[in-house]
């Protein structure tokens, strides 16, 4: 069991927790004997669910954790106050070095703050970034930051350039990613005054791959590896993105209920919507992880249904194959 | 003639300058009489397309001017250099009174530059804002700013939300449009240094309809009449939102295109993709206002054809008759 990789799942957290996230657990030790999952959050709630499965008994444990942080709940207040809830039940688990890897698809806010208090940065790192897959027509880019912290400093950029190139290349198995800076124009003097200073910065880093700047036009096509930036404009990036997908898709199928000879059609080209679909579908990547920490945090989507629960388990295996932590820590304190 | 509105056209500005230029001059003066359109570049070169098509004589005129300015060049020193280039003779047409608007489809740093040299802010307008409608799935939101000018301050956003009210509710004849400012979620503690600034001033000016933050996943579906934002924010949604728009369809495309099966489909739904297509393409809208100028000057996309280019002089129409840029004076400066 020492050498499993330990998960401990927020139970209670997510649109459709605990019944999707107690599902998804089952389903990913069925598919990676190599995870062991803790179930924290409201004990009787988890058995109920768990009663409904067969699965491999010593693959999941359930901690008990009465209390649940909600969506409205202020981040601080509650990861401050709710000592017993789910999440911070989950983190502590990490913290004390009793699971490997933290889960979670409940209040992102929270998470943030949860991370960064109760399992703690990595030495040397300033700030810790989350870094969700963006999808695009010729794969994913790791969009770092998309999280609480904004207002960053050029320094801040830099390690996020850092340590997205050690996840990227550890989890997508690709050597030397490349990395470009989100801007309003490919021009080395365009930007703001973050952009600027951070430019000068990623190109004297010796430890990526640094391929200049990227216009938002640029990026669903397929741009840069890893996409640096600024986590009010990251975070922009990802919500509009769902959003404009999420519209586009709506919009695809009202046209195609319209009449009858538009209903043949929609069945004549399903497959190739349906690859559509999956291609743009951010969701279907699992989580973000929030790098920088002492310990793996992964942020689920909130609407996660088992399968992406599932997922997310499974981005785990490769983090701690990987030592992507050590590496990061090696980068930031060499 | 007094009456009539009178339009600049840099004839030379645009991927496809100047044969759309000129026939979307063309086809403006047939399809709007109450304008006269001038025709600013390469005489030569535009008697030469003009000799293709019968039109009113007195709707147009050619004032020759042999520089260009191309999208190489660094818009300042453009700006200050070619005196004798299409953008340049055509704002100071404006500036000496001899024209009401300028329309060019060249590069949006000169025209910004242009703007604010050659034209001249309004007496009390701090910055002036680029405002393209960007559709959504109920109709458009003005967005505002996309410039280049950016690391606004709250007193500038301040202005784009009145201004873009003005413009919004005088072209859309919408009475008290509502405005929202982008954030990166919609509770009022939400955001970054210049949003969290910003939104106690838009809470209460009088002048506008505030509706409180508008998230960026919720923007394709359709928000706020107004969205107020940061021009390095602005023109990532802008530039993003077009990348993905180009994107999807291509994708939509080549699915449709990879069997008999599914072009049959495709031929059968087309209608319906053609709307969508036709919603989401952010160059239908004609052109984007540069707000806060005396005078008015509309920045057309650079891969503007004929259509477009007839569109962004029929825009002028309304910006003259409803006296928008008096209404803009007199909210600054009462």
């Amino acid at each position: 069991m020492s050498e499993k990789v330990v998960i401990a799942l927020d139970a209670m957290g997510g649109d459709y927790a605990p019944a999707e996230t107690v599902k998804g657990a089952v389903e990913a030790v069925h598919d990676y004997p190599e995870i062991k999952v803790i179930l924290v959050g409201k004990e009787e709630l988890i058995k109920e669910q768990l009663s409904r499965y067969s699965y491999r008994e010593d693959a999941i444990d359930i901690v008990n954790a009465p209390e649940v942080i909600d969506m409205g709940d202020v981040p601080t207040k509650a990861i401050r106050e709710k000592k017993d809830s789910s999440l911070v039940v989950a983190m502590r688990l990490v913290k004390e070095g009793n699971a490997d890897a933290v889960v979670s698809a409940g209040s992102t806010g929270a998470i943030l703050v949860g991370g960064q208090l109760i399992v703690g940065r990595i030495k040397g790192i300033k700030r810790p970034a989350l870094a969700p897959f963006l999808p695009s027509k010729k794969g994913f880019s790791l969009l770092i930051d998309c999280g609480a912290n904004v207002d960053a400093r050029p320094e801040h950029l830099l390690q996020f350039a850092q340590m997205g190139s050690v996840y990227f290349e550890n989890v997508m198995g690709k050597k030397n990613p490349t990395v470009g800076i989100v801007n309003i124009g490919t021009e080395e003097e365009k930007g703001n005054q973050l952009v600027k200073e951070t430019y000068p910065l990623l190109k004297e880093c010796k430890d990526i791959n640094f391929a200049g700047s990227v216009e938002a036009r640029e990026i669903a096509g397929g741009s840069t590896d890893i996409l640096v930036c600024e986590a009010f404009v990251g975070n922009v990036i990802l919500k509009f993105f769902e959003g404009v997908a999420k519209t586009f898709l709506s919009c695809i199928k009202e046209g195609i209920m319209k009449s009858f000879r538009t209903k043949i059609g929609g069945v004549l080209i399903k497959p190739a919507l349906k690859g559509l679909l999956g291609t743009f579908d951010v969701s279907s990547q699992g989580g973000a992880p929030l790098l920088g920490l002492n310990g793996l945090v992964v942020k689920a989507h909130g609407n996660s249904k088992s399968a992406e629960i599932k997922t997310a388990l499974g981005q785990c295996i490769a983090f701690k194959e990987n030592s992507i932590n050590e590496k990061i820590k090696d980068m930031v304190q060499s």
